[in-house]
């Protein structure tokens, strides 16, 4: 038995990473209004019918395919073991990257469109702050901070909301060049807030 | 002469004003997709001819509104005369406020939408441009920053992305007793890193 159904959930597992791939580039290029299941079924080369045998709905497929890349995204930060004097600037880049990639392109969509669409906005909500639950501890540990001390909680929200600014600043233009600068500056600051 | 076209171009221009903060509200609450000339000139009790008088197009609208209410926001902003103390922080406080209103959740929805339509991007990018360049010069001016200070236009600018961020928080959820801890603690970081 093993041996027949391995290679099927093998192939399954494979057509719902697909699925969900194709869903973030979708999101990210054309926005909620531009994505449907049918656009991203065609573009992950899967049909209708095997696409909603995965996602049942339009917000099953979306919200899973935001959290399934956000999952990715943040076991890269888990896997990070800065070094050196330079360790902290490291980590802030890298915070940094998480926000202004692809994936915040398609979140950013997603959380707008949830803005304004009853069905999606209380799943997005819960998605949103547990990822964002994730991404604060995993800040707080790489940073080797200590959030006992009165205000280092506050300092590594208020890091993380500059890292969502800096991502919302590359959505019309690319920034890379003043973001490097932002980001250099910033590292140095929160490293002395941080002691 | 004067006295019958001068009560005329009042009435024009509280026309024009009436439509431009129906385009606001309306982009806030109803996103891009739901926000068309007639339903604003419906919400803002104007005739539609009228309407497409004043902007004949929905990107003439929209631009213009998300322009006049940043015009409105900053000129508020340039009245402020902080005194005592809490200066500093009286400032940071200010500056994210520009940010997370009704002015802010608009220019989102615009942001978004102008990154998907080719029509709107190059407006949008623009209209985003000048708006962030002011919003800087007179956060410089109401920090009593010397951008003459390596580092000190970096400060600044982060700043100001971490109100975007924090702009960004408030699109789902209520996020007011936080941002007050995080503000609170990031005016005191900006403080001492402006010396």
């Amino acid at each position: 038995m093993g041996s027949v159904a391995a290679p099927k959930q093998d192939r399954s597992r494979v057509t719902r990473r697909r699925l969900l791939e194709a869903a973030v580039a979708c999101l990210a290029e054309h926005g909620w209004a531009g994505s449907t299941v049918s656009v991203v079924a065609e573009r992950a080369g899967v049909s209708r019918g095997a696409a909603q045998h995965h996602f049942p709905t339009r917000e099953d497929l979306f919200t899973a395919a935001v959290e399934y890349v956000a999952e990715e995204r943040t076991s890269a930060l888990r896997g990070l073991v800065p070094t050196g004097p330079d360790r902290r600037r490291e980590v802030v880049e890298e915070v940094v990257a998480l926000y202004t990639g692809p994936l915040f392109r398609a979140a950013l969509h997603l959380w707008v469109a949830a803005s304004n669409e009853e069905q999606l906005r209380a799943r997005v909500t819960e998605l949103e702050g547990r990822v964002g639950r994730e991404a604060h501890r995993m800040t707080v540990e790489l940073l080797g901070a200590d959030e006992s001390v009165p205000g280092v909680r506050e300092t590594i929200q208020g890091l993380l909301d500059m890292a969502r600014g800096l991502g919302l600043a590359t959505l019309l233009t690319d920034d890379t060049q003043r973001r490097k600068r932002v980001v250099a500056q910033w590292a140095s600051i929160v490293d002395t807030a941080l002691g």
